[in-house]
């Protein structure tokens, strides 16, 4: 199961809307075949493993980190192709929420005399599959926030320069963290002082991750490295009501989609934004900033995961913090994360921080 | 070599005026006796090695982790004392710069036909011993700075909240590091706000570091826990001219030091105040903010080494940066640091960064 759980993890933000699933198959204590969900969402894992097995998956074991669909959907129901197959026994890491599969997937097995064992890793798989999962839970995505700072919590001189604050191995995992997720998502005021790209540089042939850009007034330039490539790379504006015809217009007409989500407090609400994400299929999204974001997810309790990135210098308090403000009253209200990793990368460190702390 | 360096930095905090000194004597292969600076920096630790091998000493070689001293103070010279008891041959790993010694030592070694090896390990003896020798290089002490922040670079909330942002065990990492410093120093605006004790707690029977205060104006509360307590453990406090008599005057009654520095841009000169502590005799300094300080020597570049503990809650940007304005034009006049270590502890992070980044 842990191999099937790694090979899960080659498909994180190239499966969604369908969960990034891995699949073994073993016969007589040998490996046969192995499956993981394709870019796109299909194949699924179990159909990938099974074709690469062919007969010998008569009598095998299938490990699988969820479990299999039920449904007739674009492809036939995975648990009906291992029967099909001859598979003896399925060891399952989690059960699909999903309501077109829910049980039923364990339940065609069994009734085809398939051995069926569940729970295996389970914790481990739901963490791996959380954004899917949480599709049906919350209705929102998996949230991981990046923060790029300097010791002091800065990411820009009071001039706005910054340019490098993080160096070159933090930035190739900046890369990597974005593979790993169905979109980038980033801040109006970001996308207008930055002119950023979020593409993926390096990472080798991979479907890339969705650009997403929060403004509610769409007060964003159409001239931009981000409209730019929008008819290659998926460009989603998620904006305030009333705007897709007049002020959406030219955005929709260079390749970008308009994804309208309500509005509170004068600014985009962000758990309706994630929602309206999570209804287009994204299970994964990657917060770059700002620091207004990045303060509203934090304070909302958005945030599943936290990834700091600390420069060993310092900018003092003119500096742009990396948090907006918060409006917190005292400090047993301040979000908690608890601390899942640290460690250097090159002359940067890295930490990693976890809802739940 | 490396036990020496060992038994040397058991004195770190201790020592001072004198260098934390680790002397081990060996003899056909075997460790015969051990030595180290004592509390208050005498015997010396060359004297205390020596005295615990008495006879066995003879014919055997000392390492030891500075030059021995030449001159007559208030301990004989070591030079002598090793030649008379008989060592045959001297390992040194760095050379001493104070005037009365150094070459010196050596060479009353040498003239005596005792064998001396000289430099071994001298990269590391000269980082544990750095606050001693740059009292002769620079003037001044050796500074590390701690900053304990919010993943966004909090000490404080907006109404001054501050207890507790890092966890139990990030507070006793900090009790260690004030042991292992001659002294403990704060900005008059902590002393006012947080009217600390800044003793060591849980470390067991050791000299106390010193409590430095910097208060241009000595505008500080007569009545506090400092005050309370510095008959028993000493309290400098660093302020400009002129107020000696005066507003120095109930401080100095109730048991503190008084400590003239020099004033520039309506500040204690850090610089200024560094040298005053250093002619006093203190060769390692621990500044524990707050932000405004520790600002003005990471400005000024003045700090050796900065530990920082990073906490896993926000705050935002209302709450009291770690460090306040340093008046930066560009990035790259942005003080850098290199990164030495990161770990977890307990619930946070300590990452230890050191000049020449």
């Amino acid at each position: 199961m842990a191999h099937a759980l790694a090979l899960g993890r080659r498909s994180m933000g190239q499966a969604w809307p369908n969960p990034a699933v891995g699949c073994v198959l073993v016969r007589d204590g040998r490996v046969v075949a192995r499956g993981w969900t394709a870019p796109g969402g299909r194949p699924h894992a179990e159909a990938a493993a099974l074709a690469a097995a062919g007969e010998t998956a008569r009598g095998a074991t299938a490990y699988v980190t969820l479990e299999p669909c039920a449904h007739h959907g674009q492809t036939p129901p995975c648990a009906e192709a291992l029967v099909a197959a001859g598979v003896s026994r399925v060891v399952i890491a989690a059960p699909d929420p999903d309501p077109r599969v829910a049980g039923k997937g364990a339940a065609i097995l069994r009734a085809a005399g398939v051995e069926v064992v569940e729970g295996v890793r389970r914790a481990e798989a739901e963490l791996d599959l959380a954004g899917f999962l949480s599709r049906f839970t919350t209705g929102r995505p998996w949230l991981t926030l990046k923060l790029a700072a300097t010791l002091d919590g800065r990411i820009a001189t009071a001039t706005g320069e910054s340019k490098w604050i993080t160096g070159p191995r933090a930035r190739a995992e900046v890369q990597a963290l974005r593979a790993r997720h169905d979109a980038v998502m980033v801040g109006g005021g970001t996308a207008r002082a930055d002119d950023p790209r979020l593409t993926l540089r390096g990472m080798g042939e991979r479907r890339a991750p969705v650009r997403v850009v929060l403004s509610r007034r769409l007060d964003l330039p159409v001239e931009s490295e981000l409209m730019r490539t929008a008819r290659g790379i998926p460009v989603w504006l998620v904006h305030g009501a009333g705007l897709r015809e007049a002020a959406g217009a030219p955005f929709a007409a260079a390749g970008a989609e308009l994804v309208e989500a309500p509005v509170a407090g004068g600014q985009i609400d962000p758990a309706g934004a994630l929602e309206a994400l999570a209804a287009r299929g994204l299970t994964r999204v990657f917060c770059e900033g700002g620091g207004g974001l990045a303060a509203s997810l934090l304070g909302a309790g958005l945030v599943d995961e936290l990834v700091l990135f600390t420069a060993g210098l310092a900018i003092g308090a003119e500096g742009t913090p990396a948090l907006a403000a918060m409006g917190l009253g005292a400090l047993a209200e301040a979000p908690r994360l608890a601390l899942v990793e640290s460690r250097a990368v090159g002359a940067d460190v890295m930490s990693v921080w976890r809802r739940g702390g």
